[in-house]
């Protein structure tokens, strides 16, 4: 077993900003540096915790509080934990950082910046397209609010760097927090230029 | 950390056998000999998971499938999980199981065993006599059916004997299948004894 220490890694940002794509770049790459990985995607929790839920504020704030209950307790036994949900409302992911703070865990919230523009350009699964076209409703940035955070320990403008420059971004953060050990540097460029063509 | 092997090991049983006496008094014990431990208690969840989900057999069966994928999540991450739900249907706890050991942690239904007449007889919560009186609907063992265990990896028949012996009874098993290691026999033995007073 790993003897790392549980964290949170809370991806924030538009649909198509590149969460789901970082989380998967980032995860082999903790785990390669001893961590215990556990990914939290959204689709992922819609199917298994939250079938049912429906995309109206209430709803969304709950599912938000399980995703954040359930990597609550990985975290608090010694589990990476990265999570890849719109999350668009402040106070569910505010809840949740207090929630894992009080257990004694640390929390990271990452802003996956990119503007509506950019996202709305790449649309990579035709959601955008969807909901101007009025197919689907509370669709954050078109007719759903995305609150952006005030004060993210990260900031990832995945529209202006390329995704190793984005995972270099995280990993030096996680290294200066003490939350991970420093790679060996051949193994872990080769881990991520592997993956390099693949962001969205 | 602990070196601890996950497992998840889940109770099941009807309402007032004794499954949160049992996961409450487990936890302490389990933590002693190493284990990190997490108990999924059937309120908690409710409360965190599950919050809307009626009795009817659907949503129970959504409820048990929640509460097994995240004990899975735990598992095969070195936790030690109990959980202590009534999950009266078989199909959700199979299904979990095969979840939890496809995943390659050890899944141990435990049948927490004490009849419905001694159940009622006990009461804790008043709530067979809500059942009784037509308050409370979809009551398992009243007007719901409980499919105990076919083939249970351990029985503990708390209506004839004391938490003593059931703790002993899943401590002796979960050292012959190597899942903890032996305790130091006065400091485990102090440990059950400030909480065998306290059998529900």
């Amino acid at each position: 077993m790993s003897n790392s220490k549980g964290f949170v890694l809370w991806m924030t940002g538009l649909s198509g900003a590149g969460k789901s794509t970082l989380t998967e770049a980032l995860a082999p790459v903790l785990r390669e540096r001893g961590c215990r990985v556990e990914v939290l995607d959204g689709d992922v929790v819609r199917t298994n915790l939250s079938r049912g839920l429906s995309f109206s504020k209430e709803d969304r704030d709950t599912n938000i509080l399980r995703i954040g209950f359930v990597a609550n307790l990985l975290a608090r036994n010694g589990v990476a934990v990265l999570t890849a949900a719109i999350s668009p409302y402040r106070g569910p992911r505010d809840a949740t950082r207090r929630l894992v703070e009080g257990d004694g865990s640390r929390f990271i919230e990452t802003h996956v910046s990119a503007s509506l523009a950019e996202c709305e350009a790449r649309d990579v699964k035709g959601l955008y397209a969807e909901a101007r076209a009025g197919k689907r409703s509370n669709f954050t940035g078109i007719d759903d609010p995305y609150e952006a955070p005030i004060a993210p320990e990260i900031v990832v403008p995945t529209g202006g760097e390329t995704l190793d420059e984005s995972l270099s971004r995280i990993l030096s953060y996680l290294e200066s927090e003490g939350l991970i050990g420093a790679g060996l540097p051949s193994r872990a460029s080769a881990g991520i230029a592997v993956l390099a063509g693949n962001h969205d």
